[in-house]
């Protein structure tokens, strides 16, 4: 951390701020400039309360010069993390598909669909039993009984089931039944609900913040590894910008930006990316392209019907379609599917 | 709610949007364009499952006529609504003033502060005993021993007290101890705790979501709102945006805006608007110019040592200065403090 | 376009409405709703004045049912436009990529770079003589000597050259060296400069501004279109976002829509898109995945020592590397590079 | 400045940055920290190409130490300027207000609202000749006939003149006619536009742009400042943001943040800051409570015939109101208007 005095600072100001750090366990090295004084902090920088140095008299800003991430960082955990669900994983060399409808709406619509995603080449399937809705008066899910419709769609299709977890008192029931647990993005911050996950030790799909951003992902992602869960996989869906022609902007340099960064596998969902199903396909081409490890699919036997985001779902056949043209690009780059 | 038929669309597209329309419970109304037809819907919308006719042949998008909210409507509830606390009343021609440290950090810190902003003319007490932090690193706050303590400075200086609930779990336990639940902006849309706070009926302080359009926010309210709890009050604390030289923007031109669209009342958070303390004090008139029924406003005896927010606390001096301030402007738009 | 009343309105204010679609040369069609009037426009409503109709007593808004832009639509001109620039044509089956320095900043560096990015199989040569820069003191460009440069350049390699003009008074002096004429982020809403691009009838490179929505993207390309100009290259370049970690937010979607909503080639740049070097590679194989019909690259034989922008420019073997590697997406995806 | 230098950096590669920072006429002084070294660098820092610098193998990243402008800036420039035309001051204890039409439309409609806004008590006249629209279909202004009515109304109310000049080759002309010469929001970044106004010596307004930052107004405003012209005023006008229900986000933070960085005056644009006028009161009044030392407005006589802007321009009977409510609350913070 460096500590930026302000122009017209006094040598009192300055030893005072210098104390300070010594108080705090670590060590200050000034330098005197033409124009200000600035003082590098070495040592353990998590022991400075930066806040506090920062309303210090004098003081005009601090800047930080590492990540505020450790566990996430690939920077200290240069391999890659794989996480392992059944005998499928994530961050491989495999690209992993997971499919299915937004929401569980019965037991006809979920497994119409996950037999076609299964049929197509799907790995893992997803929906919706707790549903977040932005109005009240909106299908708010089947809930137990969808958690149900899922398991039964696992026995069917062998395919292991992720499903949203909205509420650190769902845990226990939710977990009962799914595979994987998945965080949305309007949870990305329910830090109840990502230190309860840190605790549970089971596979958790974090999705990033509507208007998160990427280092706050990997900081929600530090809660849960910092409570012992490594088994996080991270997922790119989009953040809200002032575009309205689609219903998130999706944030494809994310993608290779977060393979940088850490070590966790890294997935991007292209339905709630744009929220159009006509642009689904080429988004899932570009993410593989920029070196997703996986993606997640919305898709609907009858979209025109759907009770939640029918105008992202694609048609299974449509689906077939895509994950064969995705699979030619998961060539190009190396990759299989 | 209005049907938009793409330029190429078939007579017999039009004639299957039109038979879906009267199933759901509407009635439709046909325009033929030169170059499109148009079908207005007339009735309940609330029946239409909007994202399904957007997913018929033909179509090429809908638009909504009049606003998905209800409850929260000032065009179907004219009359302000006010929230009564003990002897303090929100969204009075009485401005009121809630104050407090960012987080109870301990007995002597809380007392020193309240009896602080007591003197200088606060009505509320605010305060944090579980605080909602970035990173797991950082403190997060006494628990049950801060709502204690929140109490106890009640019983010495007669403020009612507001403090933040983050997990629905926690809603019995922080009831037990404070006058107004507060939501934060990281959830805004958990709907969990909506759903219970609008079953518990004590009044509620709803933080505009960082990520939240001014329309998200007031379906915030009516969560709670539809779920039997009148008693909330709307707080605009600022929204992200590209600028960095502040915390966030503070969004000045929600308040006249809601107050025109609501009969909720609406107060302005200057502190975590801004991120600095220097502009709290600005920022605080401009909010009572413009209209806000109130402030919420960080205040701590010594913020070079606050464990949270220090940037943003006004030491109880410049507070005493806000007050007599904010007190001339009040008077200029025709209003007390 | 709809014209919507208040829920209050009166019958008097409906007709008074009526009468001014009349006088503007356009038909109205009321629908008497249960909550309020509808009344929709017909006819060609680019006679109508949208925001003299939405002063009229008793409405509450308007909704515009077409899209604004005519010329650029693909609704009203399916067929793909093809811009040829000697032997290159853009907007092909084939991908064509655009490279070369960010500036020109001598002979040396331009003949080096040009003939590296010819080698490793770039069609056009980029290359900027007179650079916008935020700061007053950054290098301003080599101005028309960097021009003679270009021109030099071109002969020596036979690629064609693209070029920014940043200003109405320099377009003649540009025009007289470079063969396709570059509209930067900064000016994508420089009318006078549009309206002279129109007239002038030589390919245009229009970047979309770093503020800019789709629509306005279009909208500006209607300018250009309007004044008799239909050789029109659209370019992603990334938009304003709060994410800091990237310079900007590559619009990936923006790629696909595009193609559906106009007639015009849509190429990405991936170097302003992210302002980082190694997200350059796999955000070109996304670009491509995604749909692209062409790349821009910064590459500069010294990035170290670039006068700017040297941190997103490659380096000459990464960008042969680079396009080796979009070789086979595009071949992935049915096109060559 | 500040070099970061990667974790895993060697001595050598720190060794060649220092090299580089003293050949580049600066003194480098190196900390090694446990888990990487960082390199402050000491003396006039613009000698300094950062992104030379970030290129350099072992470089993680750069950090800047000191702001950008020098110029502009209250901390080398500690005393407010201020500008005056004719006998307005901007700057002074007087809040200053401009008012006028959007466009010019007509010799009658120009008279009939520079007459009104006088008797209102407006100080300076605002009105445009050449407008920039979105779309190439829209009413465009009605340039020089424009002007010459503007210097009519000049002589009828003895109120100086504001507007707009969009093209460095328009400068001589407007200049011809007018007092301030305004750069609009769209043009803030028009670096031929501002070094031509910087050679002038003419007041210049400095509108912010759409989604332009504080620091690249300042960086803009240094552009004028440093080809000689120091008579400019910077004005907040909205920013976009993700929030629909405006057309533009006014961010009054600006106000007391560009108070404290900056010595130029600041006035606020509070009606393309809404686009609503029934937000222009509360607005203007929140603008003056927050420090700004003036207002530009826009008035129509009719404003349901204006050509351009109606829905967010006052009646002159209203924006007389406003005049005296803002009066009022300039009182209350210690000003007159």
């Amino acid at each position: 951390m460096i500590v930026v005095m302000k122009h017209e600072a006094t040598q009192e100001q300055v030893d005072s701020v210098v104390e300070r750090i010594v108080q705090m366990g670590c060590q200050p090295h000034t330098s005197l400039g033409e124009e200000r004084s600035v003082i590098g902090i070495i040592g353990d920088v998590r022991k400075i309360n930066r806040e506090q140095i920062e309303m210090m008299d004098g003081v005009e800003h601090t800047l930080l010069v590492s990540k505020p991430f450790k566990l996430a960082s690939r920077e200290f955990h240069p391999d890659d993390t794989r996480v392992v669900v059944n005998d499928v994983t994530i961050g491989n060399q495999r690209v992993v598909v997971m499919a299915g409808p937004c929401a569980v709406e019965s037991r006809e619509q979920l497994m119409e669909t996950a037999a076609a995603v299964k049929d197509a080449g799907a790995h893992i399937l997803r929906g919706g039993a707790f549903k977040p809705r932005t109005s009240p008066y909106g299908f708010q899910g089947l809930g137990e009984e969808g958690l149900r419709l899922l398991a039964e769609a696992r026995e069917m299709t062998g395919l292991p089931v992720v499903t949203e977890v909205m509420d650190p008192q769902m845990v226990p029931l939710v977990a009962a039944y799914a595979d994987i647990l998945q965080v949305g993005a309007r949870n990305m911050q329910n830090f109840a609900l990502l230190h309860l996950l840190g605790e549970m030790g089971r596979p958790v799909l974090l999705k990033r913040g509507l208007m998160s951003t990427i280092e706050e992902l990997l900081m929600a992602a530090e809660y849960i590894l910092s409570h012992g869960n490594a088994q996080v996989i991270l997922c790119e869906r989009g953040i809200r910008t002032f575009e309205t022609y689609t219903r998130n902007t999706l944030d494809i340099s994310a993608v290779p930006l977060l393979k940088q960064l850490t070590h966790l596998p890294v997935i991007v969902d292209p339905s709630h990316g744009t929220g159009k199903w006509e642009l689904v396909e080429p988004l899932s081409r570009a993410a593989v392209a920029a070196g997703a490890d996986g993606l997640i699919i919305e898709v609907h036997p009858h979209p025109e019907q759907a009770l939640s985001d029918g105008a992202q779902s694609l048609k299974p056949a449509k689906f077939s379609t895509l994950i064969n043209s995705v699979r030619s690009v998961a060539a190009a780059v190396g990759r299989e599917l």
